[in-house]
């Protein structure tokens, strides 16, 4: 499918504009619209290894769609319009910030490793990171007098992003612990529209979250695959299912 | 020498403490004084070389007393209590923070490849950034919600050490500029003492800063030795020197 309704008017998806690690983003006839393509592949190691998971694409474009609507019911302003085939949707076109905000409830992943504390420790304060998106210095590791000294974002901006960030946090927390899973940490993007409002962007899918059956212990998330412990899909499904019980 | 007068009392050097990359530092008779003794001795990329450089110990001890004594007067609390000898003197026994301050006028080093950025670029606002001390986890980059999820310091610390830094970072510029010399960068580290104030505390040598001479464009600095450009003393003398006219 290349062509949608959407507020009176066809949507027509165009060129590609960018590639992602999962997906692919296409402009439309509408310079305020973008056409998202879900892919069917997973990348780990920022992208040096990847592979082919079919059916991924599907569930993560249901499972963001999913949650950017809860989100949105709640009061976060955010980029998904329409869902326009099961891989397919449309959003807002966003000038991006080139920051990457994670979030950390518990100690997972290079926090582990960077600080040499116990996987799974509690963290109080929620810490949040900041990443410099650029392939070409690897997404490094940023902090606030960094990012205003080089630019990426005014004070006022920065405010923001940790604001709604801490907002989404909770939320999304409360809403896997309604289902039984852990919300370890998640990755967020933001971009700014037309009136100068920063708008949540990007995905919302167990590709950017670690999540943990609180029942099992067992990972939900993409760290199925950066380990090769099993069939990642299995983990996505279940929390495509166990959302749409509660959303 | 091992014994000196300070306060009335006659201070004992005891048993080494801590020998850090170009000092040592000693217990003595007295719990709340060290006593520091400073090598004749230069480190690069986090103690990995390591070379002898004959009279480095005593210029820096000299520089150090002279920067700490201009920022006493001031106003910054700081250690230093009393030169012993050309290479030795006493300071005040604190709790050590296990936080580096990093403060940045213009960028250089690290944070030139980090961000791919010129070197020399002027940064506004001036960059902080916060390491842990740790040798085995190599002195990582750290943020304020890390420190305060990992225990390292209180909000309010973190807020004393960033406006310490900063008053300490605006004297010590008109300080050097007074003297013909750019204050590129420089790192600070801070100690609680027994009332819980948090004090000034280390060295403040061209081991810890990156300076520049404003005629010539040289390095005065450790840049020489980590880049092996020549006698790292000169620079370190022509420093001492100048601030000798003006402290």
């Amino acid at each position: 499918m290349t062509k949608t309704n959407y507020d009176n008017a066809v949507i027509e998806q165009g060129n590609l504009k960018y590639e992602g690690k999962a997906k692919q983003v296409y402009l439309t006839n509408q310079p305020d619209i973008l056409w998202i393509h879900y892919l069917d592949q997973a990348t780990a190691l920022n992208g040096k290894v990847k592979e082919t998971i079919i059916g991924k694409g599907e569930i993560n474009s249901k499972i963001s769609h999913l949650l950017f609507t809860y989100l949105e019911k709640h009061g976060v302003a955010q980029h998904y319009l329409k869902t326009v085939s099961q891989t397919d949707e449309l959003v807002q076109a966003l000038q991006m910030i080139p920051i990457e905000v994670v979030s950390r409830n518990f100690a997972a992943g290079h926090f582990v490793s960077h600080f040499a504390v116990p996987n799974q420790m509690p963290l109080h304060p929620v810490v949040q990171e900041f990443y410099y998106k650029s392939d070409a210095l690897d997404d490094p590791f940023i902090n606030d007098s960094q990012i205003l000294a080089l630019g990426f974002a005014s004070p006022d901006e920065l405010a923001v992003l940790r604001q709604q960030a801490q907002i989404i946090n909770d939320l999304l927390g409360q809403l896997f612990e309604q289902v039984g899973i852990r919300l370890v940490d998640f990755k967020l993007e933001f971009g700014r529209n037309t009136a100068g409002t920063i708008i949540l962007a990007d995905e919302l899918s167990p590709d950017n979250m670690r999540l943990i059956d609180q029942q099992t212990g067992h990972s939900l998330d993409k760290d199925v695959f950066r380990q090769h412990t099993g069939d990642v899909t299995v983990g996505y499904r279940e929390v495509l299912r166990r959302l749409e019980q509660v959303i």
